[in-house]
């Protein structure tokens, strides 16, 4: 046996009991006629003493001889401390040591094995199996397993059924693009890895496995942007006999159980917005609502003067920023150069300081007066000792622009606590997403999303105005997940994958099982999908997904730790039936 | 709302309630003045009733039009009925229906949605989500996903951490045929989809991730024989700072905690058996212990006599057939054409009847006598009325063949009752396995499996003799998972994949990641595998794995419903930097 308990685990009550532990030397603290060992595992740190007094003398010169990281066993004698430290839950107890058994030994880390190390992101990736001994992300992937433990608990006592899909699947056009998968059984043929188990999850409702879910994951061969994995897994559900309200209500209690149990957080009902009011107030599809700054369209109080800038713009939109008059001139321009940073890509930003007094000072006192930037005030909702920042030009790229810039602001004021959780549902999204490069329409959802009752017939007039039963959770400005109320006809189905583009002939070769399926009794269905990562990233107060995956993948897709894409032997190729071709 | 009940809810306390109902129609029983229609969701079936006095003549017009599959919604009234149905759970009651909506018609079903379906295996996997309709396929989805769930309360209860490993990681030449994945983004290069998640668990050991688990799919691409599946679900376990003993026990807990929660069944403390027994007794490495019939070595019984065929063989080994002398002449005569079939491959077989009278009577009474033929019954446990078969040849041939005869006699006297639950960890593996083929050894478990302390030197002399502390759980006759402890240094790491053929240059190239990690401070560690499909299956009570699985492959890896694999675009091919090799 190599331990009695874990090194978390002994306290006062422990005094006098032999035990044996096993685990990492964190330190050693050699004070000559008395050395100390902090031994770490997963479940804290114990603190070991060794006495020249009460210590055979051949184990104080092995344990002098100890190294950061080296793998030991002890036993010994549980006794309180004289100095207790209230920092850890074992502050109070030693080990005083009679044996000591080096398990292993270790080299000296590349880097420490500290809560704030000294090792840069490559070296941690290329190490992570060190990485993963250091606190944060210990207790990142101890979270994300609460987590998802959580979810499954949930579920199936709403009464959902875990049912596992197949990995190897199918190509299809549609989407992000496929990873796939020569099968060498089937000479020139290839599998796909999952984007989703959008069709197979259909398909089960199609089979009456109605209440399904699963942890998943799923694929996408995609250029990665940061903090994008090519493999990263979903919460997938899906529901029949439901309309959109059944499912915003199952899965406003999961996220508010979530909240609860792992947050402690109680959370209010869930506000819902419609897509077009977050696009006009936030200019994003997800908008953090810790905060407001809400945007103030100001076409009607800003066109009717000389200043051609705002009079040629599609929109003149604005928000309030809280205390912003207290902002210096070069502060202000300092901003002004932020939004028109190429990642932003604004030509240049109008303001307005809202002084104490009542009165205004704005960047084009030549063309508005104090009545007009009283107006910018009221539409923004500034009060006195705001600054009113103002973008113009077309309507969709002008909300991107003060959306970041909102948010910029926002995370400079503070207002963006971790702590806080303003759950929001995003519904009724548009159906169809036009293509500004091909000047074609997409689905936004995917194919299977169904247009609004009564809808359909707007699709061969105004495309874009179609609107779908699909519906966001957003949490804290970030898109936690997704669904919407499914096509559960082929005559739709068929109808929706022409708009798409698809001939008759490719979309039977693509979907036909699953229009097949929906002539053989189909039910009304839908579903929603979580992104995990990124929801146990915000749950646990993070930024970025990567420290809750145990083994994530750098910006090229590579995992540097093993060292994986490699090349493969010419006889698997073979086998394959494939050879390379790589561009000159 | 599409329903205030499921279908299967309903009881005589609900009469006089209106309720909404969503479902398929399973069946219409119309007679004239009323129709019967049987509602069926995953819940359950309700019997529906349209009656000519009391529902309107527009919805008894549509009921008669209702088809088998049709997915409808009807609202009524609950009445009790005048004839109960004792045989389902909603017998008691039927709804009396005042409104009647058709959500989707149905064509007619390819096959039968029956327990028993007038469908072939070959057009039910085509219309697999028809088949998930049916109860037997619907219950063992529900079934699995009942088990995956206790196994995750379990482990997590236990301080399991579940934590998910990578998909798309190295290929390996060790061990089957990997399935690989071309990357884009690095050109001529391939990620290989996990055989299981072997190296990565080790990894989180070395990174102190103690107690780890996941229920996780593996891939393997082999030519698959029956009831094997290209992608297959593993519980995948790995603890840090164990012995073997520690292992077993929690193993052995989760299974009881399993034959307990979802059999209703308790277990003695499961039984051991040293891999030599196992396959001494019953020359098998997963011996199905329902049953006796154990091996009785019948050498030194038999080779005193003037029978080359068992004077020449290596093994002379018998087994005792309860009641078997009732078998009459013709029926023995079967018996020996069965062992000699190519699946089985005896030369032949020798008998001898133990008559009630206590004499003997064999096939080779020319030279063996009643006291020798005493003998043989004494070793094989045979009474007055068995029936004492004895295979010979080359030891490890014969054993096998003798235990599918045992396994088939079994079979046929009605003793592998799939309602008894005989689990059996047998321990002590060798570690090599010797490759008939080509002469070579190769690790029995795996690569990263230890020698048991101190036999790492028998490598060199004798590697055919070194046993590994490495161990399966069999039930029922079936391998239900296995497990080993784990090597942790880096040097007998070395060691083992020398002897297993490795260069030095291919060590470090395939496991340098693994072995450099062995440097950091790794900690002993262990753990195991359960198969998910295979333990679900026999938890079941069924032989096959595929109903267990909701969208299986077939023989050749195929599914059938989706046509999947499928050629791939030129252009997706070019993006990958691969042209088609195809066999000419």
């Amino acid at each position: 046996m190599y331990r009695s308990h874990n090194c978390g685990e002994l306290r006062a009550s422990h005094s006098n009991t032999e035990v044996t532990l096993s685990g990492w030397v964190q330190g050693v603290r050699d004070k000559g006629f008395m050395i100390y060992v902090d031994l770490r595992d997963r479940y804290g740190i114990t603190q070991l003493y060794f006495d020249e007094e009460r210590t055979p003398k051949a184990i104080i010169e092995k344990a002098q001889k100890l190294g950061r990281e080296f793998v030991i066993q002890v036993k010994g004698n549980v006794i309180e401390r004289a100095s207790k430290n209230p920092n850890i839950p074992t502050g109070d107890i030693e080990v005083l040591v009679s044996e000591l058994t080096i398990l292993n030994k270790a080299l000296v880390p590349p880097f420490t094995i500290e809560d704030k190390t000294d090792g840069g992101d490559d070296i941690r990736m290329k190490y992570r199996y060190l990485d993963i001994r250091r606190n944060p992300v210990k207790n990142s992937l101890i979270f994300r397993a609460k987590v998802a433990q959580e979810v499954r608990n949930y579920l199936s006592n709403d009464g959902f059924i875990e049912v596992e899909t197949p990995y190897l699947i199918k190509s299809t056009p549609e989407g992000a693009r496929d990873f796939v998968v020569p099968s060498r059984m089937n000479e020139g043929q290839f599998y796909a890895l999952p984007q989703s188990p959008q069709t197979f999850k259909q398909l089960l409702m199609v089979g009456g496995m109605d209440k399904y879910y699963q942890i998943v994951k799923c694929f996408r061969d995609e250029d990665l942007r940061a903090d994008r994995q090519p493999e990263f897994t979903q919460i997938d559900c899906e529901m029949a006999f439901v309309e959109q309200e059944d499912i915003l209500n199952v899965f406003e209690g999961l996220t508010r159980h979530l909240l609860k149990e792992v947050n402690g957080v109680e959370v209010e009902k869930f506000p819902r917005m419609l897509y077009d009011d977050a696009m006009r107030l936030y200019g994003n599809d997800k908008p953090d609502i810790r905060f407001g700054m809400e945007f103030g369209e100001l076409n009607a109080v800003t066109q009717h003067k000389d200043f051609g800038v705002f009079n040629n713009a599609e929109l003149v939109v604005g928000i309030a920023v809280p205390g912003g008059n207290a902002y210096t001139r070069k502060e202000i321009d300092k901003l002004i150069d932020w939004v028109k940073r190429p990642q932003v890509g604004a030509l240049g930003m109008i303001y307005s300081r809202c002084n104490d007094d009542g009165s205004f000072k704005s960047s084009v006192d030549k063309f508005y007066d104090q009545e007009d930037l009283a107006k910018w005030a009221e539409v923004t909702g500034a009060n006195p000792g705001d600054l009113v920042c103002v973008l113009s030009g077309d309507t969709n790229k002008v909300r991107a622009q003060l959306s970041a810039l909102r948010m910029e602001l926002a995370t400079r004021l503070g207002l963006r606590d971790p702590k806080v959780f303003a759950p929001l549902w995003v519904i009724d999204f548009p159906l169809l997403e036009l293509d500004e490069g091909t000047g074609h329409y997409h689905a936004m959802h995917h194919p299977f999303t169904s247009p609004k009752p009564g809808q359909i017939e707007l699709l061969d007039t105004n495309p874009g105005d179609v609107k779908a039963n699909a519906y966001d959770l957003v949490l804290n400005g970030n898109e936690i997940g997704g669904g919407s109320i499914r096509i559960h006809d082929k005559e739709t189905q068929a109808i929706m994958l022409k708009h798409l583009g698809f001939s008759d002939e490719d979309a039977k070769a693509q979907f036909g099982f699953l229009m097949d399926a929906f002539e053989y009794g189909a039910p009304p269905h839908g579903g929603l999908a979580f992104g995990l990562d990124r929801l146990v990233a915000i749950l646990g107060g993070q930024e970025t997904i990567r420290d809750f995956i145990a083994f994530p993948k750098n910006n090229s897709g590579r995992d540097v730790m093993i060292d994986a894409p490699a090349p493969i032997d010419d006889e698997q190729l073979k086998e394959l039936s494939l050879k390379l071709n790589l561009k000159p």
